[in-house]
């Protein structure tokens, strides 16, 4: 199986740049938990870490590139799971059942960290090191079915982008949409679409 | 046939927020002229324009919200065509082709403003008053398709997300990437998708 391992360990970086980051990591927490997302800035983080904002600012480039690691950070659990939890999540079940399970997580996910994950649109930049875990992890179980045509660099990119843009734009707690009850509805969307792109290639034993 | 009058109308505005929204977006486009995207910030709006920082930031809210507010500007060509241009990109042909037709427009728009529209990312803001072009079109031409199990809100925004998220991520005319091949690659993996989804639904004269 070529699930990349680069998701369990990020780049090697200096011993002093990794103090920095999980200084700067928990720093950024300490100030999400007292004032909310809007008073996590550049700014206040430098000031409250005692780091340069020089540092701060090549360490994420925009305010956004704050909450888009603290997001890749909280991601690691879920990175366990895929890599080795049970199945359908983790190795061992069909492909289609894998990514309508990781769709699954992945919302849950993202619904439990929304303030979060909806400030760190536009964080990764254009042009970012690593691809996101949605698209990465996609990919690998796209290129175990047979989908003849299809594009297996952009289609990954066009599903995670699926998965995640819509639930980035709404307000998922919001109960004018329903609650509790949007994340079903997410998982649903999921599902179908799923089944629509893998077709008969994604027939399973269900 | 429900097509939104909207898009072409935006919402009333006082005559005053008009002249500003005018005069804002024009000396907006002088400064990206001049000195491209990333010398456009809220303060050098502000200061060239002669409007308050406040009324800039009351009317655009972040600096991505300024690139927006150019993007959608832009797109009203696109949206005279959709509305009443030739068909497939206007009214008069199958929904599927409509849509594949749509994509492929919207592809080659968001290319050609590619550095304004990489720089809006997240410029909406969660909440924005009007859901964007692609998934209120979107929304139109599958209702007339007969897709069951669709839940035909959610599925325009999965559709809106796969066709603009991965273009905005990827430098499109990157060398590395194909150049202008890379747009072509976008369309054809648009129409795949489209396809995918429609299934028989989908089926036309063609």
């Amino acid at each position: 199986m070529s699930t990349p391992l680069t998701w369990g360990a990020p780049p090697p970086e200096r011993a002093d740049a990794a103090r920095n980051r999980r200084l700067l990591l928990a720093t950024a927490r300490e100030l999400l938990d007292e004032a909310g997302p809007g008073c996590l800035t550049m700014d206040r983080l430098a000031e409250r870490s005692g780091l340069g904002k020089g540092t701060v600012f090549r360490r994420f480039g925009t305010r956004a590139g704050i909450f888009q690691a603290l997001l890749d950070d909280s991601e690691r659990t879920l990175q366990h799971r895929i890599l080795s939890g049970p199945p359908p999540l983790g190795p061992g079940a069909p492909p289609v059942d894998r990514l309508i399970a990781y769709g699954c997580a992945r919302i849950r996910f993202l619904a439990e960290n929304q303030e979060v994950a909806r400030a760190a649109v536009g964080g990764r930049g254009a042009g970012g090191r690593r691809p996101p875990l949605s698209e990465i992890h996609i990919r690998v179980l796209l290129r175990e079915l047979e989908l003849p045509g299809a594009d297996l660099d952009l289609l990954p990119a066009q599903l995670a982008s699926a998965l995640e843009g819509p639930l980035l734009r709404q307000p998922l707690g919001d109960p004018g949409a329903g609650g509790p009850a949007a994340t079903e509805r997410f998982e649903t969307g999921w599902r179908y679409l799923v089944e629509r792109v893998c077709g008969d290639n994604g027939a399973t034993a269900r």
